[in-house]
């Protein structure tokens, strides 16, 4: 636990972060099977678009979402820049999908002269992807742009993990929401006659809570952090000399 | 930043800690103003229990939780013994409240032949209140009980804190679930016609998530978090040479 550059993968991260993938491979099943099952199943071109929408969201939003937050921890010994590259990647195409789900539910409403936006879980939903863009671009701009100064980078750094790990919790509350709605437009007073469309999306809220749950645990454990390794110190003392001198201790 | 008992309050911390204060007190008087505006106020003995359900937990497990959990950052230089017994007194109080609001919805559910736990709103509300009844208990035997070995206590602790924060934003989740439930039981289509309440709800909800960001904010800033006291670190010697000898280093 010394740090330097053979530090070793914790003992039982491994087995977290497997758990955390069969969760978020569920999820996505799941919704799969509840929109295959009860829903219709899914086509851009007729009513079955909205259908689009959940799956969308449930991909990007928070599988993807979810992944890209434990990059840090699974790929510990790579090189910091590969990690930060993936990670980048990671939310890129998580944005890109949740468009596709946005464009999906603002054509479906368009053609069927429903109201845009007027619920709990539209408005959610739109700052969960104006808060997530922003933060792609600030960190974009901080991390892999080059020419931010090293002071600002590590005064910025806490600010983006915890701005991070909060969006992804707001994607995981706004997809509840989204599933409540479904199901009581959808089943109405069969809802409370424990119909197996109820049952099922029940479970499927459970688990998405759940996958929030096991990556924010993982993200969160203190000593399964990615250790700095020897390269960067030697480079980040590079930096720090060409800059104006001020140290990642002194914020 | 040394450590040490005369250790000073960072800079920031209290403006953070009244703006959650301000965060949650308007959170509680906006639930007040939402069942007494829109929803016919509070009343027991009539149709009006239910009302009694909202403002408790709104109250109890979303305000008064959130609140226990920031004890140890407010009172960060008072004794660590006073301080545990007031974020243990705290549970208690959101506890009994959130009792209240659960005999609320149940009896309300009785008198007019409702079906119970049939939604994802119950269904989380119930794993909340378990989760809390259960993380009080432990956290009581291990931390207030005298006698737990001092290497047991460091061990449970970062579990007792992820668990505690876990369950708070659970319960902020299941509360954002409820209020999406109450608009769309209540106001059916009139929801998507921009009604006053619909829009206040919506509001009431981004409240709900900004005071469980706000406190989450203030529990993960690392510079923040309690220092260990002068007192303290004589005790856990005093005591760790009374028990086996281990140290929490050695976790």
């Amino acid at each position: 636990m010394e740090g330097g550059a053979a530090a070793s993968t914790p003992a039982a991260l491994p087995y977290y972060v497997a758990f955390s993938q069969l969760l978020g491979l569920t999820l996505v099943a799941m919704t799969g099977a509840w929109l295959g099952l009860y829903r219709g199943g899914i086509a851009w071109e007729s009513d079955l678009q909205f259908n689009a929408h959940p799956l969308c969201m449930v991909i990007g939003l928070v599988f993807l979402q979810g992944d890209a937050l434990l990059v840090y921890r699974v790929f510990r010994n790579e090189a910091k820049r590969t990690t930060k590259v993936l990670h980048g990647l990671l939310h890129i195409f998580a944005l890109v999908i949740a468009l596709v789900g946005l464009v999906a539910v603002f054509d479906y409403h368009r053609k069927k002269g429903y109201a845009d936006l007027y619920s709990l879980h539209s408005w959610c939903g739109i700052l969960v992807f104006v808060l997530c863009f922003v933060q792609w671009l600030v960190g974009f701009s901080f991390f892999l742009f080059p020419g931010a100064p090293f002071s600002l980078r590590s005064r910025y750094r806490p600010q983006h993990i915890f701005f991070g790990a909060t969006i992804f919790l707001l994607s995981v509350g706004t997809a509840l929401l989204g599933l409540k709605e479904a199901l009581l437009f959808n089943l109405g007073d069969k809802y409370s006659a424990f119909e197996p469309e109820g049952v099922l999306a029940n479970v499927l809220g459970l688990l998405l809570a759940c996958f929030g749950g096991a990556v924010l645990y993982i993200l969160t454990r203190a000593d399964w952090k990615r250790p700095s390794q020897a390269e960067e110190q030697a480079l980040s003392m590079d930096f720090k000399t060409l800059t104006e001198g001020d140290s990642p201790g002194s914020q």
